[in-house]
């Protein structure tokens, strides 16, 4: 399979994904949580093919994670807008963001900060758990067969 | 580019990869976190062709996720350990699994539990903010282009 090598972008998530998978489709869901809703902004921003971006965002409709919503009748123009499920998938892009800004950093430091409103700090995301609210640590988690396992 | 789909798959980290991806390389690190070190335990584990898992592993040592090391002389046998590079990719495996539990659940529940052994509960992990340590809510993060942004 043919990969296209996203370790020189600036951006922490494409350098993740440079080592974990192959992923226009974070990328722009990446761009969707900074706010981009329109095909040529993705295309801009992103440099991929239209024909590409096209049967990404058609599939990520498709899956629910985006509602395609017209914004413009003449021409007929296409805004695409996170869904429940989609915003939901934020935890996923900011742990690529924090790993990436700690193992594949840049020479000049973060290509994106992101600031906790409430709190005012400039912060990464932790993994904390959704029943005392600590943050986890690897080797306090016990990784169980749930319900839903396979037979073997 | 030809995909071959994981949702029938009894786990949730690959019902979300056949949302958001393409990603061999996440099954293998999903089974590292579970406890898997060795080549053929990854090969029946995951039902991959040997020569694509060999690749990945491979990628992922040049990588730093994993250390080779042989454990068995005749025959040469190695295993894979993670590294603590590889240890904080847990985040990401945590976050699909969180968001394939509760989007793409199976008929049955979820196909792992995680038990937090430090509260005693089964969990899923939330974003935590690194500098206050409250759970994130999208909506209370303001992206700012950081020192390594790109100059446009």
């Amino acid at each position: 399979m043919q990969r296209t090598s996203f370790a020189g972008m600036a951006c922490s998530v494409a350098r993740t994904l440079d080592v974990v998978g192959e992923w226009w489709t974070l990328l722009i869901l990446r761009d969707a949580f900074l706010g981009t809703t329109r095909f040529d902004e993705f295309q801009r921003s992103l440099g991929i093919a239209r024909n590409v971006l096209t049967a990404r965002l058609q599939g990520l409709v498709e899956q629910g994670i985006f509602e395609k919503r017209r914004y413009q009748e003449h021409p007929e123009r296409f805004e695409y807008l996170l869904t429940g499920a989609g915003r939901e998938l934020f935890p996923i892009i900011s742990s690529l963001i924090a790993w990436g800004d700690r193992w594949r950093p840049g020479g000049l430091g973060p290509p994106l900060l992101l600031v906790h409103a409430t709190c005012g700090h400039a912060m990464t995301t932790q993994p904390a758990c959704s029943a005392c609210g600590e943050v986890l640590r690897l080797e306090d988690i016990r990784p169980q067969p749930g319900p839903g396992a396979a037979p073997d």
